[in-house]
């Protein structure tokens, strides 16, 4: 396996960090994640454009520009032959000191590492519990794909500890936020409702490919703020991530989840988008 | 400078782990920042115990017992020939797979490495502002030292950015939590007072030190939930923190704190307890 590591193409054993990167040191950082389909990277402009302005917030400053990072990613794939697959992108804040207070003296590192795609043909069916974990509310930080996934891990942990695939988490309002992996989407009363971003909630990419998907199939979408309580009521449950997709929900909290057709259709139309991309 | 990784000594230039270690990729680890005076780490049991509960709590099995590590310690300290240092101990649940369900399949990753002390002699005065950021109020997560600092790193980036020295966390409840480094400690109505843990409060060592240093100088403490206004009213104000030990607040949000005796009372215990342990 060939690893982009700070703009150089190195083998596996040689992709290695210092122990003083702050992304290790304090998760001091950002990734993103994205589908590579018959070699193309699925929707790669907004992944970068996301870490842009995440890396802005935090700021790092990019030590390559989108339109180098995208050719990059080409010859990453090329160089491994892996035209199915899951590209990783890390960016941190580079080797700095001890102490919290980023000093920017360090070159930013940035890392790129291809991953054995999951199967993309048939749908998934996942089992979805509540975490116990919960999520702020009110964090400019949730807007951003950042190394701090450690809540993230303990409600994955928590889900495969009680048998199922995914975990739900609410935010510090009690309200529906996100879940570990991805963004939750619903059917209700024909619309197809998702939790608005802004609330603990990460914009997710496959989220607007769902978004956009609605508006060309012509299904109404309906942003909404609700209780865990009101997704037992949904017509249909599924989970939007970059890596697996659409995957609809089976059963929430151990009660089986009505299937909607508009499910189907969008399930389908996904996955047309990213074979023909 | 001589790092201790994985159970070997190595110089600082073969001292880095995979991009692969779930450390680097989620933040899925500890750490704890131990004060070396005169050759000897102080509260390390205290430390490495604390790192043993958080461990637990994160399902990873440190690769090294306490004892072990403690003799691993001051073999990194003859090694520096530093007798005066920051100690940074860092686990992490080590190399894995790309996924936020931890698999367990890695060795867990134990680097520890020194840093340069700062003075411990005359007392620092830090200027103390609000953040912006909140923490969570009720997250199991917050009675441990975890790798996901990027709340505390961007509260003192903001705290810099106003010329400030360090930044008071309100937790979701709008209670006063911590500071970005340390825990926070005031004096009121002659009681040393701070907040209580479990609210987003780091459990801190030389918190708990200073708790026993009040006890054996029969200073009365109270621990109690407040809203940031209630800082402004008190008769002395610190952080307790393992780096820099006690540290008197000179301003908070700008406007002068008061400086009571106590405050150098327990400074000048906590010095003691420093040089003599």
């Amino acid at each position: 396996m060939t690893i982009f590591l700070n703009g150089r193409f190195v083998p596996e054993a040689e992709a290695v960090i210092p122990v003083n990167d702050r992304g290790f040191m304090y998760g001091d950082g950002l990734f993103e994640t994205v589908r590579v389909v018959n070699g193309r990277p699925f929707r790669l402009a907004q992944h970068l454009e996301r870490m842009t302005r995440g890396a802005d917030f935090l700021k790092i400053k990019p030590p390559f520009a989108p339109k180098a990072l995208q050719e990059f990613v080409e010859q990453l794939i090329e160089q491994n032959q892996m035209s199915e697959a899951i590209l990783r992108v890390t960016l941190t804040r580079g080797p700095g000191a001890r102490g919290y207070t980023p000093k920017a003296e360090g070159r930013p590192t940035m890392v790129m590492t291809l991953h054995v795609a999951p199967p993309s043909e048939n749908p998934l069916h996942w089992s979805l519990i509540t975490s116990s974990f919960r999520v702020l509310a009110a964090d400019p930080l949730s807007s951003f794909k950042t190394l701090n996934k450690l809540t993230h891990v303990m409600a994955r942990a928590e889900a495969a500890e009680q048998g199922a695939d995914e975990a739900l988490l609410i935010n510090t309002n009690g309200e529906v936020a996100e879940t570990a992996s991805g963004n939750v989407f619903w059917v209700y009363d024909d619309k197809v409702c998702t939790t608005p971003t802004g609330r603990g909630v990460l914009p997710g990419i496959t989220r607007a490919v769902v978004l956009e998907i609605c508006q060309a199939l012509r299904l109404l979408t309906n942003k909404r703020v609700v209780k865990p309580g009101a997704l037992k009521n949904s017509e249909g449950l599924f989970i939007t991530q970059s890596a697996f997709g659409i995957i609809p929900v089976a059963t929430f909290d151990g009660e089986p989840v009505a299937s909607s057709p508009l499910v189907d259709q969008i399930f389908n139309a996904y996955r047309e988008l990213l074979v023909k991309s």
